[in-house]
Order: structure tokens, then C-alpha cells, then sequence
């Protein structure tokens, strides 16, 4: 192969791919996501062996879901964020909190030593936003009130996912600085709040001043960018998540921009999401389906995973009656990329057998898998207008 | 540094940095092109140092000319370029011609040994045809006669350039074989025209029902990256360039796509061109200016390449008249990587030295530097509608 075709033949089969899957799932009935999703399963290593996990797959993925996070966060107010802020920490909390019990249990159950167990729980707290975030943006559901909790907890839970990592992290090291953990919670957290506050504020007031003064063609789309990448930046270096940084960022100017950059914005994302979905699929490890003993135990993480969230979660919005905290709790399932890192840090201290590894591996992949079509079946009564705004924006 | 902090730190230094000197050249009546390149040299190894040519730089910047020729293939038809496809063979060929002349004929008179001076003559014939396209339809001078002429020649002498690329790529191998490369070059220009006819018609007549067909959102901007995906892989297959293949795709869908795809290309254009064009000045090689008499013949040659590249294909182009000459040949000045590749080849060999290797590179970088402003001043006449035309789009 020249070297010349690598990144066209990556772009085709891993874009073309997802989109076809994407066609026939929609025309299933079922979310389109999940046939993106896999897409990745399909043309990765366990099934035709077209495509493995690679640089430029995995740059292309990461810029995907940080154009996601930032388009998602142009269309949420702030204000919206902060009137459920209470809630959405009981939510992350609450499920941080069973997940991480939930996880032990079961692998204590399973026979697994103590500091196995504990490392198992830990790499079940995360929550990966993204996929619910397509989600509910592909079908216009963001300015629901589920919507606006099950994002703001996931911020939340970012920061609580930082703090477990923090802890495994000096296990890791042999031993766990309660003051360094306490400093980077309150980093992070500090840093969250004080861009979505402060940092908020002065954007809106300041941006339009300097896009007045600017002469460049499309000069607003390079402020918003630029803003985008700094705040991911910065995001990494408090210990928080790129996309969060992205996140905050989308909020920090969605009220103030041009319709136009909303509009070059969503070129970027139709291009990248496909490849953060189908990253997600590539990574699935199908050896778990090797031993039965193994796939026995994978099912009941995954069922330990989704249970302890979807409960958890639910109970923590409970304010919101049932139908509402129903979809958070569903909107809070899929597990995200954390609880990998987790589970590696495990690996390498040999306080996890390859084989728990692949589970964890394989129970996000799965969690991810099953959410949009949960979240379409819980969000059923508010679908119809959607479907025809869609409707409606295709025949425009 | 965090490894996560990698892609966004990327992403702010050279996209902050290309719009903001292109803020300030545009301030300062220069094209803003010129900045972004300028940027790449600031921030790039030799200056500030605070990057260097990286994987993740590389791929976005690949993928920005990519993204680039697709647009510009978006707003030229096809038929108007068949108009002067043998105006634009003269063009490419004489500039080919003479630029290898030219490129020998000073290094012969600089004292470089025959084969030596053949490398560096075949490294001067590639016209690299991102930059001239670049600054035409930021000037919206894309549908002008030069403009046809000068887009049309660029494929012509991709094809050539495959062509002198087979022969030196012979002598690395110790023999030439004229059939092998009279097949190369029958192929890839079999395939240039074969898909700008047979293929694009079919497109324009087999995608609207596809597209009518398909339930997707965006499906129609998914059907158009695929078929961009596609060429460009078949391209590098055929021996061209994939950007060929990007163009061609853009021509193909062009006359028949809806606006909406347009504008989701732009946002990734103006996201992802910022980095083609850092790139180039990242590569800019400043120890040609170590020494007096390198940097004599690093002079001797930027001239030679740029005068060369403007006579022949001015002369080419004679039948426009005088002025419309003048810049078609004006736009056929940058030099392209096919150059530095050549010069690779011959520095592998050992049949060309590390100083005249680093000459190459900056005879690259500086016509490219050099033809924004010449473009400028030679399209002045045509230049007040597109200015207004920008002014209302930014107002718009």
C-alpha cells in the first residue's frame, strides 16, 4: 500500500462504513449511533480485520467528541445548568457511589482478592457523556430538563472520575495522598466552576467587542475555535477532560455567535463524530466470548454496570417524577473512557487479570451499545416532534 | 506535559497563530495566506521553536489540501475547464520543460556534476497548486478564464510530475524503463480524464437518486465525503495525487449538490487549511543562510524557479492576452512537495548534497510565500467586486 493511501483509505472505510450501518439502523426503527458504534465492531480486529485502532483514527476520534462536547454546548444555556446544579451532584454522586459498591460486590462475589475487587469498582464509575450527548442532540432533545441534569451530572462526574483515578493512581504509587487528592478535586472543580461562571461572563461581554475589530473572513468561527482549543488545554492541565474544556467552551459562546458558526461548526462534527463512534467499536474485545466462565461474569458486570448506574441515577433526580428521572438514569449508562484508564493502571500493577481487563473493556463498549435505543424507548412521548423537525430540516 | 494535552495544544498553537498573523497581513493590505505560512515559520523549529512537524500536524495538514481542493472542485465545472484542457497542457508542459532546463542549467554553471544537477533540475518542476487555488476563491476568483487555466495545468502537471518522479525514481534503481513509465503516466492520465468525464456524469446523474433514497440526516454531506474519500484513495492508486482525487470528487458533485453541503465543507475547510499552510512554513529550512554561497545559490535558484515557472507558462498562456497571461503564470509560481520528494530521492542516492537538499525546501517555501502577493497585484483589476463581495458576506 503507498503510504500516500493511508489516510484516505482509513477516511473512506471508517466514514463510509459508519454511515451505511447508520442507513439501515435508522431504517430499522433503532438509533443510527449504534450502527456506527458497530460499524467499529464490524471492520475492526475481531470480525473482518479491515481496520485497527491507529494514530490517525484515534486524532480524528478525539477532535470528534470535542467537537461534539463544544456543539452540544452551544446549544445549552448556562443559566439552565446551574438551576439543576444541586441535583445533577446528587445524581453523579449517587451513581459514582453504587457503581463503585456495585463493582466490588460482584467481584467480591466472583472470588477476586480485595485490591482486585476495589480496582474493578473503581473502573465502574465512569460515565462517557458523549453518546448521550449525540444522542440527544441528533434527536433535538437538549433543552429537556432530563437533558440539561444528565449533562451537568456528567460534569460532575468527570471530576469525581478524576478523584477515583487520583486514588488508584497513588495505590499505584503505594500510597494514597489525601491532600494531593483533595488539591486536584478542588483544581478541578474550581476550574469548572470558575469558567462556566467568571470565565462565561466575561467571553460574552468581551467576544462580540473583538469580533468587531476583526477583519478576517470567518473571523468569529476562528475566535470560537481558538476558544475551544484553549479551553481544552487548559481543561487538561486542571485534570479534567478535554471535553469538558469543550464543553464549556460551546457554552461560553453559544449565546453570543452567529448562526453561521453553529452552521461551520456542524461540518466539523459531521465529519469527526463517525470516527469516535467507531473508535468506540474498534476497541471492543470479543475474547471475553472465549471461556464461559468469563462471559458469565461479563454479563453480570454489564448487568451490574447498568443496573447500579440506571438506579442510582434515577433516585438521585427523583425531584424530577418518574418518567423524567427514569431518563436520566438511562442517560447516565454508557461508560466512558476513564474506567479503562482505570482498569490499565490495574493491569500494570497486576492487580487485575487480563481477563477482568477485557470485560471492563467490553462492558463500556456494550453500556455505550445499549443506551440509544433505551434512551429512544424512554424519551418515546417527546420523539414525535423531533422526527418531523428532522423531518423538516431534510426537505428544507 | 499530559499526553492528553498533545492534540489540543497542537490545535491552539498553529490555528491561534495562523489567524492571527493573518489578522495582521490583512490589516497591513497583504494577503492573509502569507501570514498563516509565516506563522508556521515563526512558531517552527527554526525561530521559536515551539513546535515542529508532527504526526498529528501532518495528518490534519494532509487532510486541510485535501478538504481545500475538494472545495475549489465544488465551484469550477467541469466543462469549463475541458474548455482550456489544451491550453492547459501547453502551460503545464512548457513550464515543466523549462523549469528542468533552467533548474540544470544553473547548477551546471554552479560546478554540480551532471546527474547532481539533472536531481536538482527534476526537483524543480512541480507546481503545488493548494496555494494559487487558495488564494483564488478566498477572492472569489475561481470562475476568471486565468484562474480555469491555471487549475486545469495544476492537474496536467500532476501528471507530469508522476512522470519525471517514474525516471528519477528509475535512476535510483539503476536503470529507467520507458515502458514502465509510458504505463504510469497512460494510466494516471487515463484516470484524471476518465473520471472528469465518464465518472462525474455519472455522479451528477446516479447521486440525486441515491440521495433521495437515503433517510440520513446529512445524508447527502455523507454521500459527497464518501465519494471525496474514494477518489482520492483511487488517485494515489492511479499515481496521482490524492488531492486530484479531492478535486475531481468536488467537480463531480458540485453542479448537483445542495447549498447545506457547501457550507458544512467550509467549517472543516477553515478548520483544517490553517494547518496545511502552517505546515508549509513549519518545513522552511533557515540554514541555507548559514553560509555566503549557499545562500547565493538558494537565491539563484528561488529566482530561476519562480522566473522559469512565469515565462514558460505565460507563454504557454498567450492566447488570453497579455494581462490574463501574466497570471496564469504568476499562479503556476509555488513549487510543490513533488519537488522535496524528488530531492529526497536524489539525497538517498547520495547524487545530491544535504546544502542543495535544504535549498529545495526553501525554494518550495519561498515561491509559495511569494505568489499570494504577486497573485494580488496581478488579479488588482478583478480584485474591488470580491473585496465588497467579502465585506458583505462578513456584514451578512
Amino acid at each position: 500500500m503507498p503510504a500516500a493511501a493511508q489516510i484516505p483509505l482509513a477516511m473512506l472505510v471508517v466514514f463510509a462504513s459508519a454511515k451505511l450501518l447508520s442507513e439501515v439502523f435508522e431504517r430499522l426503527g433503532q438509533p443510527g449511533i449504534v450502527g456506527e458504534i458497530l460499524a467499529g465492531v464490524l471492520i475492526g480486529p475481531h470480525v473482518l480485520g479491515w481496520m485497527a485502532p491507529n494514530e490517525v483514527l484515534s486524532i480524528l476520534s478525539d477532535l470528534g467528541v470535542m467537537f461534539l462536547l463544544f456543539g452540544v454546548g452551544l446549544e445549552v444555556k448556562a443559566s439552565d445548568l446551574f438551576e439543576v446544579g444541586g441535583m445533577a451532584v446528587a445524581v453523579a454522586t449517587a451513581g459514582v457511589a453504587l457503581s463503585f459498591l456495585a463493582g466490588v460486590g460482584v467481584s467480591t462475589l466472583w472470588g477476586e482478592p480485595r485490591v482486585e475487587a476495589i480496582f474493578t469498582g473503581a473502573a465502574m464509575v465512569a460515565t462517557s457523556v458523549g453518546i448521550t450527548a449525540q444522542v440527544l442532540a441528533s434527536r433535538r432533545l437538549l433543552n429537556t430538563r432530563p437533558a440539561k441534569v444528565i449533562l451537568a451530572a456528567a460534569v460532575v462526574d468527570d471530576v469525581l472520575g478524576l478523584i477515583v483515578l487520583s486514588i488508584v493512581g497513588g495505590l499505584a504509587k503505594g500510597q494514597v495522598n489525601y491532600i494531593d487528592i483533595a488539591l486536584t478535586a478542588a483544581i478541578a472543580s474550581g476550574f469548572t466552576v470558575f469558567v462556566a461562571t467568571v470565565g462565561r461572563r466575561t467571553v460574552e461581554r468581551v467576544l462580540p467587542q473583538v469580533q468587531a475589530r476583526v477583519t478576517l473572513v470567518e473571523g468569529e468561527f476562528a475566535l470560537a475555535m481558538t476558544l475551544l482549543f484553549a479551553l481544552a488545554l487548559l481543561a487538561v492541565y486542571a485534570g479534567v477532560a478535554a471535553i469538558v474544556g469543550a464543553f464549556l467552551a460551546g457554552m461560553a459562546v453559544g449565546q453570543t455567535v452567529d448562526k453561521r458558526v453553529h452552521e461551520l461548526t456542524s461540518g466539523v462534527r459531521e465529519l469527526l463524530v463517525p470516527f469516535f463512534l467507531v473508535g468506540i467499536g474498534l476497541r471492543l474485545d470479543l475474547s471475553v466470548f472465549a471461556k464461559p466462565s468469563v462471559l458469565l461474569l461479563a454479563v453480570a458486570i454489564v448487568l451490574t454496570a447498568m443496573i447500579s448506574k440506571f438506579v442510582a441515577c434515577s433516585l438521585g433526580a427523583y425531584r424530577l417524577g418518574r418518567t423524567n428521572a427514569f431518563r436520566v438514569g438511562v442517560g447516565m449508562i454508557p461508560h466512558g473512557e476513564v474506567g479503562m484508564v482505570v482498569a490499565q493502571i490495574g493491569l500494570s500493577l497486576h492487580v487485575m487479570p487480563q481477563s477482568v481487563y477485557g470485560i471492563i473493556v467490553f462492558m463500556s463498549v456494550a453500556t455505550t451499545l445499549l443506551a440509544p435505543p433505551l434512551l429512544k424507548i424512554t424519551f418515546r412521548g417527546v420523539m414525535a416532534p423531533d422526527a418531523r423537525d428532522e423531518e423538516i430540516v431534510r426537505l428544507g
